[in-house]
């Protein structure tokens, strides 16, 4: 089974939808990202940071599901990251409660050594320079390097980014971070500016407009579902980021053609995270389901023209 | 071959877009709905109204591409209905700098007899109550009437634009007028609720993310192709209904099934039209390049997972 080292946040949410709020519930990219890929016969192990406030039930249930957290740090006299979050009506766009960076703060990752020999690494948002160290960690070149960032690397380390992209394989991104970074508004300008930045693939995440795949003149893209209602958005990019990886990572094929598999397979994760508060969904998913729904993405987006 | 009637606007647009402006170039949705149908070997005619200001040599242009002009009535000492726009840089808004209805305040639709009979009816963005005079000119009940209609109709005419839409089969609408038009914010339950209106096909048209066909529980899912630059936007809506319309005329078949290809057919024909101002990419454009486009659209769109 391939290996995959997932780096990310471990923490506690809070979050206001319309349609409801949460205390502090089990969040975080680190974890998302894990639950995702967990959905694949892989062996993902989760490097990440909590408190001496975090429950050992969160862990079983991520041992449960074959989630090695052997690289999860925790500081008994600390406090795990908590982030709060309040949606406005279009859930397309939210403010930000509270943000308690804690133990976050002085998050050295260490990949356990099981693990140094990974085939796939997927870097969760988090300052460039500890994405950094995690490569470095490496004892084997990884076959794939997938790196999520977000806008306030732009700009908080905006040199520490550049660094750190030359030297992986595909990055995630939205619309409005993948223009921020190139200051181009065509996100086909966009992505071919980034690749040149050092990422071969670029995955252009638009939250409820789907996602676009960019390799040299290739494009490929995956449509958000369309639903009667998005419960919570927390954690859908996370989740689209590990079912990514985790397909990748089972099939071993890394090919451009093989990643529009595994982008329809983030989009499928995806589109159930959003349906339940957090992590909820996502942890009583069963197999059945997400093939099902796979097939409502084909009869989304496939047809029949055939061309002489 | 089927016969297709498009009620439609027949104009004179300006446009401004960061790319330049055009003086008085042609334009109207019954314009832009008719050179894209024409692509397709069937028996199109536009009905419209236009003043004694209208070049010959833009009938002729549409006679050559064998759309019937039969029905477009020349009010000798009128001037043509005029639209002058200027697009913002992101594409997706847009200044209306003038409106003059000219003759138009008075078009009183005359179907041509020869026409009366047409299998596939496309009602331009026109009043509600004049898109009505239409189909109650047909003497046989068309197989397909597909209206199209905007905001504008709904702040002021609304009771008018119910009642015709109970008698269509289609209609396409943007996603910001479903929404208007149904109090809904998720598309979704957008689309039930104007299904419930009457049309049993509910086409959502997103601009640049492309476009949503709904019928009962199935959903379609078209992106618009991803360009490095939109050159002007003006008339897109109107080639991707012209595209759809033509297939489903040719193809005589408008099962739901069918309808996803008219869809692609559509959105194909949509992305050349923003290549170049006004009707000019239409006027210029050859099957080759409409053939090798479609390709285009299967390899952004379909993948190869195989459901067990």
């Amino acid at each position: 089974m391939s290996k995959l080292v997932i780096v990310g946040t471990v923490a506690f949410d809070a979050i206001e939808t319309p349609f409801g709020k949460t205390d502090k519930i089990l969040g975080g990219a680190g974890t998302f990202i894990g639950l995702a890929a967990s959905q694949f016969e892989i062996d993902p192990a989760v490097v990440s940071i909590v408190g001496g406030d975090f429950p050992q039930e969160y862990l079983d249930l991520m041992n449960e599901r074959n989630i090695n957290t052997s690289g999860i740090e925790m500081v008994r006299d600390g406090k795990t990251f908590f982030w709060s979050g309040r949606y406005h009506n279009d859930m397309n766009s939210r403010d930000t409660l509270a943000t308690e960076l804690n133990v976050l703060a002085e998050f050295n990752p260490v990949v356990p050594d099981g693990y140094r020999d990974a085939e796939v690494v997927m870097l969760g948002n988090l300052h460039p320079s500890t994405q950094m160290s995690v490569l470095e960690q490496m004892t084997s070149k990884p076959k794939l390097v997938v790196l999520d960032t977000m806008n306030f690397w732009m700009d908080s380390a905006l040199d520490e980014l550049h660094k750190t992209i030359k030297h992986v394989d595909v990055i995630t991104i939205n619309d409005e971070e993948a223009r921020q970074l190139t200051n181009e508004y065509s996100l086909v300008v966009a992505a071919k500016k980034i690749e040149q930045m050092g990422p071969k693939y670029v995955v252009i995440k638009k939250g409820e407009h789907g996602a676009l795949l960019f390799h040299n003149d290739n494009i490929f893209y995956a449509p958000a579902l369309p639903l009667k209602e998005v419960f919570d958005p927390t954690g859908a990019g996370d989740t689209f980021a590990g079912g990514f990886v985790g397909y990748l990572a089972k099939t071993r094929n890394y090919s451009f053609e093989n990643m529009k598999n595994a982008v329809i397979y983030g989009s499928t994760l995806a589109s159930f995270c959003v349906e339940r508060f957090g992590t909820e969904r996502m942890i009583n998913l069963e197999a059945e389901e997400v093939r099902k729904r796979l097939q409502d993405f084909k009869n989304l987006t496939q047809f029949e023209i055939e061309l002489t």
